[in-house]
């Protein structure tokens, strides 16, 4: 039994983080592996183990621990010059932690899973049938969870900010706001250009590519990139997506013969995604020390890798002499720019996960807008659609057809989880004002790319943000990493620099 | 809450049983995919919970619990006429699997995990070195601990008969060697006899098949003798394994283009072990009516599909044309009695796991003498090589050359695990009289086989040795089921009528 407080705090964190990774790998297993009749089992399994991890996290000798720490004499011994020293930051994170644990009662808490439960399987079947209406009083009483949460936490009526912060530490929808408004501004100007663009990139080029050859590029790929397969995996899976903390990620992709592309950039991103979750500090695994800073964070790793490096010249250059060879006969008829092109394809769509990367950030304005208003009060549940289809004109120049390609595509809000959609552009506003950084000190770093050579990137990004972990919240990561604070008009000036030669010459 | 007591056991008991199903999934993970520098990790998530299900079988509640349902009173409301009935059932095993868990103190536990942890280090390496001397202080150690656990649960002095009651509940050590003795008697001239018989299987007649081509087949065969794989798998392993419980059951095999039989009758074999936990009623999972009657009738199952059923002609009758079909050029030369004798090849080996069925039984019969010696204080640990030798030389007619191919050649002893041994024997004798009991019943039942069908056996053992759970003890199961006392005369009249057509003609 560790006798300093300090000490044992960190084992009682370190048990409520290993049953959470047990918790993930059985969630990786029943995407993966479960056999199709054993669902009510694992069902059985997992809710153990929520009960069990909460138990764990939501220990009272944890918060007794808490305030001891948190006592003014403790932090005279950390040195406050170089940023929080690392025992402050546990402390710090193990509040803020504890407090969403504990601060939630029990009954709240199967209240919201239920709902959630519920409201999956009414968005699934409102989907279908493009009913809204169907699905309309679930996300009503989403809503009116999520405010009773905010005030639960302390939070008032800043619900939509505590939903934010949730995902990304220190983040508000007025920061937001002043970020998206102004990368709208420069962002519908391109869309407009590119649309009015004779260039497009070719269909139905690739044909009949096979899984096993994809699989062995995607490893090569990956591998270069710099994933760790001894530390992790990949698998197939429905949906792509990356599971595990510490020594053990796994990650799925799938296989479509006639869309290799499809399932190279997905590897590519949750790649992105594995490299975070390996370059935290093992030695800190179970501690605030070794978990992600973040959602906008996280995804600024994996559109990093699947944006910035894998969209670009120099990386084909050195890739491209190799996907010929895996695929000589597939690839004979297809010329080099032909493939480049379609490696970098922009056309609007009504589906937000079947965007390019320029339209993507459009996607997920409109999101944020309506969550906002919904929050502000400004716009009625039934008045969603109406709206949806409103921004959708406006931004995309698309009007769904049925509210199955509009307000009901994404399964997030029938979760209850606000707040999570601005993240994915958070991240790409992030990965592009890192790339720009990183090729201040690393002007050349691209001729590394054209050798199969990413370990500087890699090492930087180590130095500058997976090592990190939690130790600061997003702002300040970015301020701290860039030396400016979060901007837009880095993710512009790479969108208009990869964009416009292709599309604008 | 459950308010009746019973009720509120069975759910202390499902925690404690789901923990383990967790654990199990973790092994089998680490078995089938844990990246190679994952271990760690898997060690640290496996204390855990190893820790949790602990806490859980050791929880105070169910010994409150235990003792108020053990009141007389609550026996008059069961009903005694037709065998135990459910809640006693459930109650006596209980008891039994709790006080195992509660009477040893947390250091004894500890000190064997320990123990067993650097014994299994110090076996692998005196077995790479053939050196007997440097493994017999942890086999002393353990023999020890062996003795002193045995005390702790009130077995007094009776140690050995503790460990076989462990894994065969109510057998000891005077039961096993009367039933041994016999098959010794019967079993030694069978074997003299086909050792000096002119007729060999042909080697080296299965060459280059692609395992694929062998994966889909053995899933045919594993299909049709009933195991339902949307409620289960099989993968890859180093060693064909079994795991799980309930409605998610994971076996694995493990593959040679040069020896399809090696596979295919693994396969078979791991999928008995599958049937009948697939078998157990699921609607009682987590308490000891849903739980198997131990290792000698596991064993039974297992031995039942891999020897009764799938070494028989009327087995291959049905399956050797779709074998030739998988195969066609490999088969090509093979004529079908040779395949047939491959099938059933006997020949003497020194190691335990490559052995054929009927020397088998020899290897567990040494083995079960040396344990027995060693625990009645008739043979010291520095005197087990020369026994062995002897004793293999007397039952199997080969000495070891060196003790890795004799008294080193086992995991098992690394781990304390003394009295399991005999299980293996003792499911070769129950499948052998359960097999005969069925063909009293169903005396057409291999016309089924030679149509592939197999669903008429599996029904009969689903109802007699399935669905029946821990409701009876060894013994008293095959009392039951057979109508007779468990002997050796049915393994020794089934090896007699399978093999000497095929060697003594």
């Amino acid at each position: 039994m560790p006798a300093d407080s300090y000490e044992r705090l960190v084992a009682k964190l370190k048990r409520a983080h290993y049953l959470g990774t047990v918790a993930g790998l059985l969630g990786w297993d029943e995407q993966v592996n479960l056999p199709p009749d054993s669902a009510d089992q694992r069902a059985e399994q997992l809710a153990l183990l929520a009960e069990l991890q909460h138990a764990a996290a939501a220990d009272p000798e944890i918060g007794r621990l808490l305030i001891e720490l948190e006592n003014p004499v403790c932090h005279l011994l950390s040195d406050k010059l170089s940023g929080p020293a690392d025992r402050e930051v546990v402390v710090r994170e193990a509040r803020r932690d504890y407090d969403r644990v504990v601060k939630l009662p029990a009954e709240f808490v199967s209240e919201k899973a239920r709902l959630s439960s519920a409201a999956y399987h009414a968005w699934a079947d409102a989907k279908a049938k493009s009913d809204f209406t169907a699905f309309a009083p679930f996300l009503e009483k989403h809503l009116s969870l999520a405010r009773q949460e905010a005030a639960y936490l302390g939070w008032g009526d800043r619900a939509y900010d505590y939903a934010i912060d949730k995902h990304d530490p220190g983040m508000t929808a007025a920061k937001l706001t002043e970020l998206f408004t102004e990368l709208k501004a420069g962002l519908v100007p391109l869309v407009r250009a590119i649309a009015s663009s004779p260039v497009r990139a070719k269909e139905g080029i690739f044909k009949g590519f096979p899984v096993e050859a994809q699989r062995e590029f995607l490893r090569e790929v990956t591998g270069r990139l710099g994933f760790n397969y001894r530390r992790g995996r990949i698998d197939v899976s429905l949906h792509p997506f990356c599971e595990g903390a510490g020594a053990d990620i796994r990650m799925t992709t799938r296989f479509d013969a006639d869309n290799p592309l499809d399932s190279l950039f997905s590897s590519i991103h949750e790649a992105g995604h594995g490299l975070y979750e390996q370059g935290l500090p093992l030695a800190a695994q179970g501690t605030p020390l070794g978990q992600n800073a973040g959602m906008g964070v996280h995804e600024s790793q994996s559109r990093l890798w699947e944006n910035q490096v894998s969209r670009n010249r120099a990386f084909w250059r050195f890739f491209e002499p190799r996907f010929r060879e895996k695929f000589p006969s597939q690839l004979a008829g297809v010329a080099s720019d032909d493939l480049y092109l379609a490696v970098n394809e922009v056309a609007p769509t009504l589906i937000r996960v079947d965007s390019d990367e320029v339209h993507y950030n459009l996607h997920i304005l409109l999101r944020f807008e309506l969550e906002r208003r919904l929050f502000a009060g400004e716009l009625a549940v039934r008045d969603l659609p109406a709206a949806w289809n409103a921004l959708s004109e406006e931004l995309l120049g698309l009007v769904p057809p049925a509210d199955k390609q509009g307000v009901l595509q994404d399964v997030h809000w029938s979760g209850g989880a606000f707040g999570y959609f601005p993240s994915y552009c958070l991240g790409n506003m992030i990965a592009a004002q890192l790339w720009f950084t990183v090729l201040k000190v690393q002007p050349d770093l691209e001729t590394d790319f054209e050798k199969g050579d990413f370990s500087r990137l890699l090492g930087w990004l180590r130095t500058n943000i997976h090592e990190q972990g939690r130790r600061y919240e997003t702002l300040e990561l970015v301020r701290r990493v860039t030396g400016e604070e979060l901007t837009p008009k880095y993710l512009l000036r790479y969108l208009q620099e990869r964009y416009a030669p292709l599309y604008l010459k």
